[in-house]
């Protein structure tokens, strides 16, 4: 027997028991004649007293951090009370000991601030989990996955496995392939998501279906993007968006119950996708505040429901606005007294190629109601009021515009947005704002290709009000140019998102379940009957023998770890992640494979 | 919303409430100008009453079997009630109907006894599923993963996922790969088991890890092999033997009684691999029933501890015994007075192909005591009697005696055992009986490379007792016709085996945790330092910085789960399996990829 009890749970209640404890060497300190040793385990740490019996055998058996040890003692009272942790009024009088294993000196120190570097502690990755920060990470993941777990059981989801080794369909991202050995020159792919199966558990009736799961993309990594990567898959039949909705809801509030301790009670707002792109520049806005975008001049195009042309700049002389597709505005609160340095560095952030503006127009509301601006010359005060006006601004406000083609300039206003309020402290670490975004468009188009792609993916329903539009509408888009009127361009997907402090993490949609819907889908996304067949056969087929209705989503596990961990940076939330060349640098994957596992997969390497 | 209720959950209490159900036509009855229809969903089944108001309207809509329903209408207690479901004292006055989606007639019959065969049944596997039986499967599949992950939780287990894309090392089995595209030339392996990582958690300070995942191995499929299979995969840190299989006794316990309701109180026995191998021809042996193995003649080697010859047979001028290596006898209680053609039928048995021996001696042990055998003109009745009592056999009892090469005749006295088994009802499926496997040998000897293998894993430590045995000697086998004798031959495994009626349902190992040991292992395996640096240095590496002494086990998660619902198929809980060329069917994967997929990735195919 290793140990009695753990390094976290002896107490002033364990007076005088002889107990065993095993663990790691955190910290020796020497006085004199007697050793302190803190010993480390998952559990906590337990301060062991080495006392002068044993100084010889210390001084013949040096212990180093890192080493194991295992020792024999009695629980005593400290007189040097450390009431942070939960072991800090006793220690361990120790016996006997034994060194179970030596460690060479750790390449970086194993404590909550280390010296290592990035690279170092992705080599050394067993080393890096064993400091506290990634260990609560990791123990914040496992309490997540148990909370999910918990929630879907008593609402009646069945965890059910689908397979990884599956079939290639390459639409949307690119798949990680594997050879088949038993059939030659063929290949399975590994599921970028399991989201056919899932379909087929709900015409199979398995009702409510959910698995955490691994999925693979093989794109190319941006920051933060593992090639493999973890999900929390789920599908319910006979259920309307609303259905999901709500049960998902309810999954995100359990989650922050069990896992923070917050009572997430209130109402979770929900918000069209057209209204996120109109008054945040973006479809997955960070709502834990305001500074919503006003729209001085309308759009040319794009939202449906806004008007065409605002009348603000109506005889105005001002180029800039007059020739820009769009211009956008944001309040910022109580800023009206910004300095002409602070206005020059801002002016320089939008500039900057990652948001690649040509200039920033500002407004200051000043505090005595009179308004200046860095284009005075061209409007009148009225004109700046109306402006302030539309962009909600009131006395002691700084308004900031940007001009230019209504993308890019959206884009750009919502990462200014983003900026000013993490400048101003309105983006708080300890606060959550949940947000579902909704409707959707179901296709996007693609000028390459002169043809309509799925923006979610291609099982996802149109809204019921526009499934006659969608079936009794050729998708073939005649005139590139108008590509807009084309009745497919205001197609509404029966899709949402869950927003969590501007970031998505999860989405979803309600599926289409009949057959001549998903072939007229298949057909208007360019693919022949053939292609479609040889593809999605099976669950064309399947939807032959009583589809019921159905729907689901996913959510990325990592992501919401990472955001309930307080981090943006999902790797610090994997056990053993990737680099940014999907590499483990610590097990050095992947690798050259001998001639004989090629030969056996009848493939060579050009 | 489609429902208002599932299609199990209605019964007396609901009557006269107004309700929606939603679900699947299992039957339709029509009697005159009423129709009956069986509503079926994942929860139950409801009957239906369309009474002569919906006649016409039934008459435009035929319902056919499996058409997705959607009705509203009135709880009413039935006047024909079936006690059998939950649901059986009432049926619904339907008021108006839906149907969501028509199906096509399926290719068989959805019911428990359906006429589909088995490649019928793999192609529209979504539809076998939606069948009693198999639906019974995979609900038991997850309850037994609600149990073991409940008992693990709450013994201290975290449940961290380790990674699917990792390094080939083609030891053991033979590695499914994937090609990396980011890396030229360089492919990932699909993990066979998480072992290292496993082991790395704990060096981690982990302590206890579990998880239910998939591994993958790329072999010819036997029957009931699958290429990607799961695994209830488990480590811990600080343990010895006994607590590991303490620990693991308490998991089996613990499903047996929630998803059995089996209070599995009695002790788990223990055996060696030696006495296995002894008296039951088999390391995993069924221990329903007895019909040990008697050893007539003892072994040429294999077994230190038994005794090199016997004197049963000194005299006797019977050469097939004589000559034979091996002679091991079963004795079948009260089989005395089988007939001439049963005799014949089970010496057919035993040479068949699959068995392979030349004959099968019986020796009847008739009720007045006498004895008769078929090699009666050898044997006197004294040794005849001789030989019944080393076979443990008694007045009525038939003995049956093989002889001939030890490894193959053990293991076709095994097969007999079984057999025998079987035939006399023995082997019940409702009995359970659990054993420990303990103390395999660490090697096998490999004739053709004339080395060492691992029996288990090259990560399994030798028993404490044979460490020096391993460190002290070199492995290299100087006589290959003498290997018994060399000191590795005997060195025991840290290692035991879970058994479960007969099948291996789980196995581990404590494993090597000091960097020296581990170094001697791949040695001993013919593995050069430069390999074993290339393949496993990031694990030798981490045993220089505190590796503590650990073990665990896993368990065959598929297997498992047929054993508990009483099957000898892992096919049959897996709700997408592939067949026995590694095909699914259903999807018909693997399949051809496109040029341009293996263009980026750098592969043509030979």
């Amino acid at each position: 027997m290793y140990r009695s009890h753990t390094c976290g749970e002896l107490n002033i209640a364990d007076i005088n028991k002889e107990v065993t404890l095993s663990g790691w060497v955190q910290t020796v300190r020497k006085f004199g004649s007697i050793t302190f040793v803190d010993l480390r385990d998952r559990y906590g740490i337990t301060q062991l007293l080495f006392g002068e019996r044993l100084n010889e055998q210390l001084d013949q058996t040096p212990l180093g951090r890192e080493f194991v040890l295992q020792v024999n003692g009695v629980v005593a009272e400290r007189s040097n009370k450390n009431k942070n942790i939960a072991t800090g009024e006793i220690e361990l009088d120790v016996h006997s000991f034994k060194v179970l294993n030596k460690s060479a000196v750790p390449p970086f120190t194993i404590q909550d601030e280390t010296d290592g570097g990035d690279d170092l502690r992705m080599k050394y990755r067993y080393l890096d989990l064993r400091r506290n920060p990634v260990k609560r990470n990791i123990e914040l993941r496992y309490a997540v996955s148990r909370s999910v777990r918990n929630y879907m059981h008593e609402n009646n989801f069945m965890d059910i496995e689908t397979p990884f080794l599956i079939k290639s369909t390459p639409e949307g991202a690119r798949d990680f392939v594997v050879p088949s050995r038993m059939n030659e020159g063929q290949f399975y792919a590994l599921p970028q998501s399991p989201q056919t199966f899932k379909q087929l558990l709900m015409i199979s009736g398995y009702d409510r279906y959910y698995q955490i799961v691994k999925c693979f993309r093989d794109e190319d990594l941006r920051a933060d993007r593992q090639p493999e990567f973890t999900q929390i898959d789920c599908e319910m039949s006979f259920v309307e968006q609303e259905d999901i909705l709500q049960m998902f809801e309810g999954l995100v509030r359990r989650v922050f119950k069990d896992v923070k301790q917050i009572d997430y009670s209130e109402i979770i707002e929900r918000i069209s996708w057209e209204e996120a792109m109109w008054q945040y520049g973006n479809d997955k806005p960070d709502i834990r505040f305001g500074m919503k975008i006003a729209n001085l001049k309308f759009p040319q195009h794009s939202f449906p429901t806004k008007k065409e042309q605002s009348e603000i700049f109506d005889g105005v002389d001002f180029k800039v606005f007059k020739e820009a597709e769009t211009v956008v505005a944001i309040t910022v609160p109580d800023a009206a007294e910004y300095s002409r340095k602070q206005i020059d560095e801002l002016t320089e952030w939008v500039k900057r190629p990652q948001i690649g503006m040509m200039g920033l127009v500002n407004i200051k509301y000043n505090k005595d109601g009179s308004l200046r601006s860095s284009i005075d010359k061209f409007f009148s005060e009225e004109k700046l009021k109306a402006m302030a006006a539309v962009a909600g601004a009131k006395a002691g406000d700084l308004i900031l515009i940007l001009a230019g083609k209504e993308e890019r300039t959206r884009k750009a206003m919502s990462e200014l947005r983003l900026e000013m309020g993490k400048r101003l402290g309105f983006r708080k670490d300890n606060e959550y704002k949940l947000l579902w975004v909704l409707d959707f468009p179901l296709f996007e188009y693609a000028e390459e290709e002169n043809r309509w792609v799925a923006r979610h993916h291609p099982f996802t329903s149109p809204k019921p009000d526009d499934i006659a539009t969608m079936i009794n509408n050729n998708p073939k888009i005649e005139h590139p140019e108008k590509y807009l009127e084309h009745p497919y361009a205001n197609i509404k997907a029966n899709a949402y998102d869950m927003v969590l402090n501007g970031n998505e993490i999860g989405g979803g949609s309600i599926r289409i379940f009949q057959k001549e819907l998903q072939q007229k889908m298949f057909a208007a996304l360019g693919m022949s009957d053939e292609e479609a067949k040889e593809k999605f056969g099976f669950l064309l087929g399947a939807f032959e023998f009583g589809a019921p209705p159905h729907g689901g989503l996913a959510f990325g596990f990592d992501r919401l770890c990472a955001l309930l961990g307080g981090s943006e940076s999902i790797r610090d939330f994997i056990a053993f992640p990737k680099n940014n060349s999907g590499r483990d640098v610590m097990i050095d994957a992947p690798s050259a494979i001998d001639q004989k596992q090629l030969d056996e997969l009848q493939l060579s390497i050009n």
